[in-house]
């Protein structure tokens, strides 16, 4: 039994220094790589993918709105086809950098406000999924199950992964709670012990207190949630005492 | 006999219109695309590409400082690391557009300030060109001639052409005079000759009316020089006359 | 009889030029100037407050969205607080360069997307006015009759100026239809005949043909209106003959 | 004997975190605040001028080149006017947020590079003046010793406070070196009775080993210094034990 744990990663810009990106590589199997939109910088960008490629973590980009100030959490009313132009940009912006190491781009995620637009509206994830298919046949898109994104990137013959939240609670249809807060467990080993019963049976308690069936093919942490070092050696500690193996997601 | 004609394409930014590329497009070989630093935005360089194409344009990246209020025309100064990563940033986004339509970059040209400090410094020249030569080993590199730029694109066998300008003047060395206004010349037609001369003979004659030996490999007009599109069209109605093809530069 | 004439002013930026300032301030009574965050810049802003002096035009501010590659006309799902800053900074800025030239701020009109979810949403009318209630008692702010931003402003005892748009159309309740065409009126002479119905009557007719009663206290022309020039012209002609006198609104 | 003890606020932006603000402000009399272009958002400059009114401390607008990701380090060959109009935007800026807690503005020093161009630079230094004297006839302007601002200043009767640096090297003519490093002494007793010394006295030993005349009116510690907290925590003590009282500059 395997599965990918994927953080968002080079969030940095300039002087500014954000996440804690060297604890949480040694970690992951996935970094969502920050593309200069919504954070990220073109130095931070390089340091980050020689750092995923030392640790043998796979590259993705994590696209996000144009909006540095709001880090792209911020809804915008952009078109489909400047968001495509949006996601495209950035996505070549970092695979140069991954080329320039002997790389490839593994997967895809949107960030943040584009994240939840894309799982939602299917003229956005439509728009995204176009414009990767345009450029590459084999980067994954990372979704959540029963999306908008999912749907349309199997009507597409894309390939996605089932994401899941290790710091967010799911509704009883898989998607996730939209707030900033994690989960009011507060003990890393349970929280540890709800990704591996996440991972292994599919199922996740919801905040009413419901089973939902989810699909975790990869496993997201924050790398901005309090503890997130902390929480992530839990899981990765209950992973190993669980026979779960942690590499990057092949795609389904 | 032939000759690469290049101009700056692609300048818009959001609403704001910048040049006539659509008239200048049906007279050049290369187009050198601006990168939304100094200029253009994805969805301008989108639109930009897909006009190369349709015209049989070769396309160039043309990446700037990171300036869009100063258009990338003010010296900043910038480590050489910062500048290497700049410049991949950027072609990587341009790449990813001219990959969407089945097209690859033909050449690199750095815009403005960046154009100068490559073309004097060269540990500037040296950093984007290890930049460029980690990603591709096809880009032709533009140069001046006996510029920091080309003695060390030699060195590293990366291919270079080199550049004269109809719409500057040029100094003893083959370099062009800073300024924002071209050559005393004002009649379109005299011109044209002066660019035939250059081409055919190697030739410009100076401000200070000595000849100067230059190499003409790929002649640019800049779009917003005032009349540039009568003048491109006067400089290829002499082309004709003077049985210069005009066609993407091969690089040497 | 005499009515307010603003426009919008300003929103060139670099060496992107936008609108027909020098051509429209001679036609108008009061500019609404960008500030930097959709359009303008620092050194654009301090042209077109001396312009508007030199002129006899009254000065307002024109904030909008962080958003220059979309000209401030997307909807950024900001927080009430990050809008009351993003507006006090904005006014402050564009208020300096009027100091320096002993002017003061006349108006504040929030801009594209801003404006409309100011006229919309109560939490976003009333923190944009408790911002400039703050700093000033006495600029006047341009409302759509009945919006939310009338309301607020009526309850808070600031001085409003209700606006009607001669290049747009408007619905039953005094709003504005949302789209970036202007009414089906192609003819300059019926448009100016409309304006001077709205000025003198309280009247437009709807693009269901209905009467909606107005209140034409200040009328706007947009710049970027294919035949602004033209049509402002019509417009000030066709004042005159009805003896309508421009002048900047006094708010009430 | 008094002196004021100046140090950088308002650096972060957006999501991005920079400095100790909360404890800096509790040990000095004046803030130089960023205001947007090099560092800062409205929303953080909302946050620091409240946070400066409600510990007594003196506000002052901290301008800076438009280079975000520089973070204002970067030299930028832009004009005079261009500087002029970048600093006037800046200062407005943050005055609004003064006035809207009423507040005013104590004292205005350029930042980073454009704080050394406006110290070596009469072109730079006067365009800055002459642009601060249009707005304000009360602000004091932060110089180094015998630099073109001091110099331009006094020719121009505008109100100057020479500045030092607790944590940077100083040359014989009593500028500071050029380096992002602190001086050599690492102990913070020293480093305190080395500004004691140079409070008291007028007094600082160079790099060199000699005795340099300074004028210590106001006194820089940097927040993103290592141990500037503790720094500047043995600096109160002993001032306080050299009995220097610390408050706002006068200017003269």
């Amino acid at each position: 039994m395997k599965v990918d744990l994927n953080c968002d990663m080079g969030e940095s810009f300039g002087l500014f220094r954000l996440g804690h990106d060297e604890e949480m590589i040694r970690h992951i199997s996935s970094a969502n790589i920050a593309c200069g939109y919504h954070a990220g910088d073109p130095h931070v960008m390089r340091k980050t993918v020689e750092m995923a490629k030392q640790h043998g973590v796979a590259i993705g980009a994590h696209p996000g709105f144009p909006d540095l100030m709001g880090f792209g959490r911020r809804y915008m009313t952009c078109t489909p086809d400047e968001i495509r132009d949006y996601v495209l940009y950035q996505v070549g912006a970092l695979r140069e950098f991954a080329a320039s190491i002997k790389m490839e781009l593994h997967h895809c995620k949107p960030h943040g406000a584009l994240y939840m637009m894309a799982m939602q509206e299917e003229k956005i994830a439509r728009a995204i999924l176009e414009g990767l298919a345009s450029v590459s046949d084999r980067m994954i898109v990372f979704v959540l199950k029963n999306s908008a994104m999912e749907l349309v990137a199997r009507q597409m013959g894309i390939q996605v992964a089932r994401e899941v939240y290790a710091d967010r609670e799911h509704t009883k249809d898989g998607s996730i709670v939209l707030t900033r807060t994690g989960p009011a467990i507060q003990d890393y080993a349970q929280m540890a012990a709800r990704v591996v019963r996440m991972v292994k049976e599919g199922i996740v308690v919801t905040p009413d207190g419901e089973e939902a069936e989810i699909c975790a093919e990869t496993v997201c942490i924050h790398a901005d949630t309090p503890g997130a070092v902390e929480l992530i050696r839990h899981i990765r500690q209950a992973f190993a005492e669980a026979g779960i193996a942690v590499e990057p997601v092949q795609g389904s």
